[in-house]
């Protein structure tokens, strides 16, 4: 694998992790994908670089001190680590509850449901095309790692996703049964529309279409705050059960 | 006013909305304060842009077509609208119930909660310094123009907020009643920590510590998340009740 120092293509069969934090995520749950580790020279006194340095010798992965490299993938001048890896193909389960994001865009987003998502417990993640690359270094950032230990997969059409996972679903509109009056039935899907979109009316005919009530002060809720109540929700709903 | 086409400043006496959703709001909401809107020469076919021009007519508030400073400021080719706004003044409200954010720094955080804020009615917000600047553009355009209703206080330290605001207070910790238990007794204030620290250990002694319920998979939910969760259930008692 030839590392650039190029920013990140999504045309490029790999991608880094940007930072202590995110790169010690990808070598404990990605250890296998994870080529080189480029560190600072100034990164002696932090502990988790230090941790970062004793995974890769124990596991035999190429380290390099590259102060200009990390200053301008991450135009920072405070970066002590990125972690190179190769991109992994996933799948999400027929068994698990899954999220599923229908054309999203917006990097942040993205990552924060993919945080949110390990902290309510589901992590089988549906994404419908046009969409952003998950791997992009803005959105493993935003995530703070949480995307090495997420299943995914893309689908070209809800159609597609539907037929492969047939269960219960639970598209989110501005119309709809309350959310708090909702029993989520398990496999169950959760589906959230574009940031400036939403899912068109079409899906107010796929299974138990649910709201978030809110004041008419603003036209909807931030897509990642959404998410995170519906998974709060059902985290709720679950750990009661 | 000498609006430069230099990028804001905290220094500054005064600042801008980016894009034509955030303009309206300003128009909307804070008329008295905006000074002029600067317009792009192609913004003759969107609404929007024709809804800000006629406000500002019947408002004596100057426009110009600027493409070049909306390009500049925007970082964006597909910016129609740009309003200058003398900054204002605001507070809290001892009968309202209040957000209390200590020392936040995530611009997108930030912008993103006033938004929530107003979804779950609430929009007093008071901010513990070292804190960022709620008028620097950034958090404008992610509260996407939510600032402009919303009521907010600067305070030195908690102790100065909670001398002059006697009430519930509610921190959210990783420790404390499970936010489902609790009952929101008006008035009262949530209060969140810093993206990176949380609250320190000496809320645990303040009103009714709170915890999110989640599994051990992440440190901590993004602030903006976790802020949307309680105003979630806080709303949800105050519309049932």
């Amino acid at each position: 694998m030839n590392f650039s120092s190029k920013k990140y293509k999504k045309s490029f069969d790999y991608s880094y992790s940007i930072g202590v934090y995110s790169t010690l995520e990808l070598l404990t749950y990605k250890l296998s994908q994870t080529v080189k580790v480029f560190l600072h020279s100034k990164s002696g006194k932090n502990k988790g670089a230090q941790k970062i340095l004793s995974i890769c010798k124990a596991s035999h992965i190429e380290t390099e001190i590259a102060d200009g490299l990390l200053t301008k993938l991450s135009n920072s001048e405070n970066c002590y680590a990125i972690g190179f890896f190769r991109k992994f193909g996933s799948n999400v389960s027929p068994k698990k509850d899954h999220i599923v994001l229908d054309s999203p865009s917006d990097m942040g987003n993205v990552g924060t449901i993919m945080r949110t998502m390990l902290g309510f417990g589901i992590n089988d993640l549906a994404i419908m095309r046009p969409a952003l690359d998950i791997f992009d270094p803005r959105v493993i950032r935003a995530s703070q790692g949480a995307v090495f230990q997420i299943n995914y997969r893309y689908f070209n059409t809800f159609k597609e996703y539907q037929t492969q996972f047939p269960r219960n679903f639970y598209p989110f509109m501005l119309e709809g049964i309350n959310i708090d009056e909702v029993v989520f039935e398990k496999a169950f899907s959760l589906i959230f529309g574009n940031e400036g979109s939403g899912l068109n009316r079409d899906f107010l005919k796929i299974g138990k279409p649910v709201k978030i009530p809110q004041t008419t002060k603003i036209d909807s809720l931030n897509l990642s705050v959404a998410v995170g109540i519906a998974l709060y929700e059902s985290y709720n709903q679950n750990r009661k059960s």
